[in-house]
């Protein structure tokens, strides 16, 4: 006997969970488009090679495949380093590309908080040497796009800079190799209290001095003002930690030109797990439903692709870019979203009578050619109530009723609006003119 | 050092790549929602012993997971089991759905032949227990309006029946519990001459009678007069045999019906490799692509969701379905698509005289907003001619020209057609009017 379910920590999507994560991808990559960005595909595992030391803390939960012979190979655990790959392989110094794709992790997996072993990510990703910051502001310009267009309400894009972490935690007398152990740590702040992170950070040698340190600067927050009072700081002296503040000060003026700085805020708590990162790094959140936590997030990663290459190639292609996290929406699309006519039909074919059978599919592939979404039913017996039941049940707005009266007449009939009353008489062109029109 | 490939049997996918698969994928979708499909998703990976005894020969070819604590897995095989185990968990009797999605198998890989070890499948299925060939009919014609739309000329669908192929075995007096494993190499028959396939035969303990009779059935084909030749046969008094011709029979009255009976043809040699098929078989192939084989494949599946269930299950989900491999379709398409502005950007914004970074900006996000994909240079230096160029070179429509005095006297300049020529000049709200309407 086979266990009726699927693996642990991977979930099936039902017709209604598909409507609305099609509804989402189609309208985010819509604006992707929108910003002249094109799709790549890459394969769902990867060398193991090319995967270990990308995810610092994180590495331990890839998943790995057997060794059946040949290849020894991992599923990918993000979208961004199979990108990297890609760039580095065919040598692409400039591109502004977007990828859907599954994801997986062997994280103790939560369906209320959206977190799975297996989920979609839909990431954009900006490659190329440009002036500073500008492919950051049109990132997190396409990102607010996106937010608006999901229309769940207010949201706050929350951003850091690796530069200023960095800052702050060299002042901190920390030692340089902790830098990626110790964002790891920070990273957990939405899920932890700060004393919980304190015992973490003394396991990993942070003494009381340091950790105190640490803890001033890290729930500090604000908008353009903020700059000038982190410019007064000692992390300015530091030379990351000022290119990291100078960094977001252009960054400022750029949100301005386009006119989106008002979901914008400097957060120094938001660390992010992952080790690539180098510059920006941010994370999105809705005002009413932080539960979730963000919805989406990246950063700069300005190296990944030359680590790639090799460790010593003069190549480099910095990169920045986010991922949307699709499958976390979710719970929170199905909330608002319970649309009746999953499949959105336009006709239903009933008969009187007869069972017309063949006389149906002929009327069907006219309706058909004419792209006009119609179904019937193919049953023994099935008799007008029951069409409208179906009909009003599933929402679907036209009812079509042919009897052999009327396909000797050429005259059919269309009930619509759901209600018995609003009638349409008409040979078989009136009528799907009358459908298309209406 | 990673070596910079991707895995044995596997590949990327480019933006023109992308771009021809993902309209390719758009208008299969759309004609199956045409039907009234509504999609689902399973998990790329299943439990192991979901996918054993499922695929007969071909069991070999599964790519498995390695054992990390929990769950045995394997990635999935195709898309039909999956579904198969959608339906038997969640109970559901009846669903017309479809399902895109990447399936593994540790085939010899062939990039020239589209046969890869990952690649993509586009699933269409009825489930359901509706009058007899019914929603065969429905699944052909949709078939057959997938190819019809994917304007590659004319096309073939060959069609067979099981019962037809169990008539012919069981009257070549093989012994039932061979019937899946002939199958298999009939299977091969597309790819290999009957010489070889008898070969194989042999060491599957057929003796040369046995062998020469089915030489005598399997390249036998025709259309709906060919039932009745069929019918004169000794598989026709075999109840399976019997029970085939009739399905047939009745098959060609509703494509009849459905206007479509002239890409149709029987073909006794097309057996698909797969063990769960129980009623018709079939496999579509454009005439001028000959060389790529089939492009799409499926049948009737009737016992399938019952054997999941449990060996002595009494809830019965027949179902019927076919399976689009998109990408064996893909070199063709490249041959016959190939669109410079894969990103379909529609206005490129240059700067004259000074960079006007932020001025450019205020303007993109003004296009963007009014969903016009466009698209800005981010470098440093950036002369008209260059923009020309690439524009011309990249066939986007729109040129717009942004210098100091245009922004002084809001008056902004277009240039269209790819030439200098034509020109068009106005207030920004004008010009994007102008756009729109272009």
């Amino acid at each position: 006997m086979v266990e009726l379910r699927t693996v642990k920590g991977t979930k099936d999507y039902s017709p209604l969970e598909q409507r609305v994560l099609n509804d989402l991808t189609s309208k985010i990559i819509k604006i992707f488009k929108l910003h002249g960005a094109v799709n790549i595909d890459t394969p769902t595992f990867e060398l193991r090679d090319l995967l270990v030391n990308k995810y610092g803390e994180e590495s331990k939960l890839i998943f790995d495949l057997e060794d059946q012979g040949g290849d020894i190979c991992s599923l990918r655990y993000d979208l961004t380093v199979s990108f990297s790959r890609y760039l580095a392989m065919n040598k692409i110094q400039k591109i502004k590309r977007y990828q859907l794709g599954k994801v997986f992790r062997r994280d103790n997996p939560s369906f209320a908080k959206g977190r799975l072993r297996e989920f979609t990510q839909c990431d954009f990703d900006i490659a190329g040497s440009y002036l500073p910051m500008v492919a950051d502001a049109e990132t997190l310009c396409i990102l607010h796009e996106c937010l608006k267009e999901m229309n769940l309400g207010k949201f706050k894009i929350k951003f850091n800079h690796r530069g200023i972490l960095n800052g702050i935690i060299s002042c901190a007398r920390n030692t340089f190799f902790k830098f990626n152990t110790v964002c790891s740590s920070l990273d957990k702040l939405d899920k932890f209290s700060f004393d919980f992170i304190k015992e973490e950070l003394k396991t990993k040698g942070l003494n009381e001095e340091q950790i105190e340190f640490l803890h001033k600067f890290v729930y500090l927050k604000g908008n353009e003002d903020f700059i000038d009072q982190l410019k007064s700081k000692e992390i300015y002296e530091h030379p990351e930690g000022k290119k990291g503040i100078e960094d977001l000060s252009l960054l400022f003026n750029f949100l301005n030109s386009f006119g989106i700085l008002e979901s914008f805020e400097i957060d120094l708590s938001l660390a992010r797990g992952l080790d690539y990162y180098t510059g920006i790094i941010f994370e999105a959140v809705f005002d009413n439903y932080k539960e979730i936590g963000s919805v989406a997030g990246g950063g700069r990663y300005d190296n990944l692709v030359s680590s790639i290459l090799s460790e010593k190639s003069s190549v480099n292609v910095p990169c920045v870019g986010f991922s949307f996290g699709i499958t976390r929406i979710l719970p929170i699309l199905l909330k608002i979203n319970q649309s009746k006519n999953i499949s959105n039909l336009k006709v239903y074919l009933s008969s009187s009578g007869s069972l017309l059978l063949q006389e149906r599919m002929v009327v069907l592939k006219k309706l058909w050619d004419q792209k006009i979404p119609s179904e019937t039913f193919y049953n023994k017996r099935f008799n007008f109530n029951n069409a409208l039941e179906y009909v009003q049940k599933n929402e679907i707005p036209f009812l079509m009723v042919l009897g052999e009266k009327e396909i000797k007449n050429n005259e059919y009939k269309l009930l619509y609006g759901n209600k018995k009353e609003n009638k349409f008489t008409g040979n078989l062109e009136e009528v799907i003119n009358f459908i298309k029109e209406n």
